[in-house]
């Protein structure tokens, strides 16, 4: 997807809503439990009831691959099924030496179809050179984690004065543009986002952590936007899992309409 | 497997080699792309072919991805089919936040027995925590990889003074021990050797890079082992694709025999 198309669809919509679809069979409704093709029954209703409210869904793979192959099976159907109109993101944070990066690009660009996938800095530029080859496609770059972890590493300073996640930041932003690139950062880092800007003013930032991580809706809109609205911000479990009943479907539309509606009031 | 049933491997069979099962159904004799399960049946022959001249068998999960659930399916087989004697390597590069991580232990540790799985560093010691608690499973954290983007993070010098990987093997040994944590230290990176084992003089190391990129094994033995030999070093396409006619199987056993060859000198 091009990065006009997706700026169109939030503006559209008054949205940049992201719904994680981290499906775990042992939190879906009963229901689901004991069908054959449970998780993607249930994920087809998630997006049908929040399609309307969102422009993108994102998928982590570590839900889908504690399933086995069968997992594997209901990822493919699952992200065949959103539609067209929105971002597809395959959140597996891969990397590896570029002959075998290269796998996965093919596995999650084409085999899959997805539009970006999130990938780690580590192994540095010829392990994600593969991902950004692929026109119309997303690399999204962990730079500042939700996670209490984001202090191990991410928050080390350097030599030259910089965090180790802001040169990530520099010099990632390098490799690609703003047409190809994005960067998550968590909610709950939203008193970084000021600088984050400095040094990334125009990519798109992907933020987890709104809502069961405690981040706030409203200090990432007001640090982290550029003209472009620049955010997907993702929620999931606060979606997914907002009933466990029967009406589950109705209660997840409902949450992802409040998003929805606080979302807008950034929109001009 | 408990360590000691590793080093048990390794000094019966004066042997730390580890094959990496990186099966391309592109790269395999023609006679396995016509099959259906072609992947399975030629990992197989290549697995009877070299069981006795190696100590673990390595699964990068990039190249099983790549053909979907077909793929996922082609990996737990392979994976079953691999002899308790032998370690068994996910070489996944995964890590999230804690929740999500727990979900790929679970894939990774209990859906398909592997003994041990790679992880990236970058989200910290929560993002790891998940896969350390499982008795007998091994996490093996990527420490200073073959390729050239090893320069772009891993090498970036830190305020302190440290080196960000060598920050990244003193920080996270600690999170666990030398009967639970190893570290991917790359063959191309010999020199750097005598270094990390003054950081971590303990641990067992994954050592790619020896063949295809370029690694000398005299120079990662002189510097490497410990008295436990406290190496498994990789081989994958010098191994799989060491011929592609039908006598693929015995070449593969020739040169597995050739790397067994060449170890066994450095045991007394």
């Amino acid at each position: 997807m091009k990065r006009s198309l997706l700026v169109q669809q939030i503006n559209n919509k008054k949205s940049f809503l992201c719904v994680g679809l981290d499906t775990d069979l042992e939190k879906v409704p009963d229901y689901f439990r004991s069908r054959p093709n449970g998780i993607v029954e249930f994920n087809k209703q998630i997006i049908d009831a929040t399609k309307d409210y969102c422009v993108s869904y994102k998928i982590n793979t570590a839900f889908y691959e504690s399933m086995g192959a069968r997992g594997w099976d209901a990822m493919e159907e699952t992200c065949s099924y959103i539609p067209e109109t929105h971002f597809k993101i395959a959140d597996a944070k891969r990397a590896d030496i570029g002959n075998t990066s290269s796998y996965y690009a093919k596995a999650f660009f084409e085999k899959l179809n997805f539009d970006a996938i999130t990938v780690a800095p580590y192994m540095g530029e010829d392990s994600i050179r593969p991902f950004l080859e692929y026109e119309n496609k997303w690399t999204i770059m962990l730079g500042l984690t939700s996670n209490q972890g984001a202090q191990d590493f991410e928050l080390l300073k350097l030599q030259n004065g910089l965090l180790l996640y802001e040169r990530v930041l520099e010099t990632v932003s390098k490799w690609g543009s703003d047409q190809n690139l994005m960067f998550v950062v968590g909610a709950t880092q939203a008193s970084e986002l000021a600088n984050i800007r400095k040094i990334i003013p125009n990519h798109f930032l992907l933020v987890p952590g709104v809502g069961a991580q405690g981040g706030s809706l409203l200090e990432v809109a007001t640090y982290g936007m550029n003209p472009d609205i620049g955010l997907l911000v993702n929620a999931s479990r606060a979606i997914i899992y907002a009933d466990n009943g029967a009406d589950f479907a109705s209660k997840a539309q409902q949450v992802a309409l409040e998003y929805q509606n606080e979302m807008k009031q950034f929109f001009r």
